[in-house]
């Protein structure tokens, strides 16, 4: 599993930086999250290629998250896209895109299709053989949701020295694979616990942006093996969470450790700041394993 | 008056060129034309300031003339602006807007001025005492107009040498620049012709597109000092004009010499071309006083 972030500011614009979108690549979906204005640029100078795009997911409807989605879907028409794409995100999404490809007379030749959410309660909102994603419901001054994605657990892993020590045909090794005991070249039954490990253990990455502290969303995210937390404030400015519902990076760390994931990415930094670096230095006594958005990082999961 | 480009490059994203927005510096004002997506931070990058602009000019509907509005109108009421803002532009500008604000919740406490367009013959959108803004009918895939920007003529200059010899108290000086005849110091009456200068010749700026070759725009834009027009395509990509309605060079060259214009600005460049020299190779031969637009170029008119 491989993020790629984007943009990781929030709203007010800047020279260098970008608001929040980011790239998951899970099991050979490119899954994007958040679509702030810009982002079909910053997709081109993370060299990201758009036909692989199948799937966007939206947050809620705050500019920041969202003003680069009709452009995108835009480009995608322009050069010639034939692809499916689905859109998950509030709902009003649908009416809002509609109406600006209808008034610049844009129609859309690929498949288009809308999700939209509006259940505050987490639903399952994607799911095949391999990977699920859903909703994290999440507290900010509009309907929003974070998104949790899972992978599910895969095939056992073929024990090559012990099934080839068994004398089992190779043509067996997929249904190995698959669980099952098979025959051996001498007619005898190997188990399948005696030639297998056990799979890799499934990853998950739960985005939590944008909300006020939350901690009714721990349950939800619990063991997740990555956590992108917002963190729009430092704790010299925790008075403005309230009003705003944001958190601070103090907060985004006691999340992480009460739902003790693998890590937190930290994350939808206001723009009053000139320096992210104080970011990590106030979550960091809180949970360890701290680390730091930046427009164009990717982190492998 | 003063040009600047902040995008001149059409729809398709890349990393280091923008879709169409430019900043006219005429009499005091900064009216912002057009605005694709990335507008507010290439205001940023040249350093415009937001609460100098008042009025904000959209040529039609099509992405890379807009998608960046609904950004900027939602930064400035993040900053706590509080001038007047007006938008002219073609209808439905207004519902599009008003719709993302209000998913948003995004309320916007300054005052917002829609001025919606839906004549087919050219208007004066805009007039104070110093310059005016028509409406210039032009011929693409939506309904689009160009905008005229004209100076209006000024007071006489005041020819302070022979001011001096006639004797005319400096409490006049004034008047005189209005026009008026005045006594002097000794009871005469002084012709204002003999003592003032012609007022400087009132400029004006023609911003064309997007649009196909359109000859019938010529009368309006007649001897204007500057004309930007589109040339979305090289002469080799002619046939491209038709479906699309946009325009070559060596087009908007032919309306720039049939206009007598002072001066011709090439823009709205296709993405597929490396390199836009050709553009200018193209148009001189036709007409002679061409000039490239480019991203952050500004132009003394």
């Amino acid at each position: 599993m491989e993020l790629t972030i984007l943009g990781c500011y929030s709203a007010t614009p800047r020279v260098n930086t970008s608001p929040t979108a980011q790239v998951l690549n899970i099991k050979n979906h490119l899954f994007l999250i958040d679509c702030g204005e810009g982002t079909q640029v910053q997709l081109r100078r993370c060299k990201v290629k758009f036909s692989r795009i199948r799937h966007i997911f939206i947050s809620h409807l705050h500019g920041d998250h969202y003003f680069g989605l009709i452009g995108l879907i835009s480009t995608f028409a322009l050069i010639g896209r034939d692809a499916e794409l689905h859109i998950y995100g509030p709902k009003g999404i649908k009416e809002i895109t509609l109406l600006q490809l209808k008034l610049g007379k844009s129609w859309i030749k690929y498949p288009l299709f809308f999700h939209e959410l509006e259940s505050k309660e987490s639903q399952v909102i994607y799911e095949d053989d391999k990977v699920s994603v859903e909703t994290i419901p999440l507290k900010h001054r509009v309907y929003t949701n974070g998104f949790l994605f899972k992978e599910k657990i895969g095939d056992r892993r073929l024990n090559v020295i012990e099934a080839k020590k068994a004398k089992i045909d190779v043509s067996y090794y997929q249904k190995i694979k698959q669980g099952f005991d098979v025959e051996n070249e001498e007619g005898d039954i190997i188990l399948n616990k005696d030639i297998t490990f056990d799979p890799e253990k499934p990853k998950s990455y739960a985005f939590c942006s944008d909300t006020a502290y939350y901690p009714e969303c721990v349950p939800q995210i619990k063991n997740a093996t990555a956590l992108y937390h917002e963190s729009t404030f430092l704790e010299e400015h925790k008075s403005m969470c309230a009003p705003t519902k944001h958190s601070t990076a103090k907060q985004a760390a006691l999340i992480a450790k009460e739902a003790n994931v693998g890590r937190l990415i930290l994350g939808h930094y206001s723009t009053r700041y000139t320096s992210i670096d104080k970011f990590s230095e106030e979550a960091e006594p809180v949970f360890e394993n701290v680390e730091l958005a930046e427009d164009g990082k990717a982190f492998v999961i």
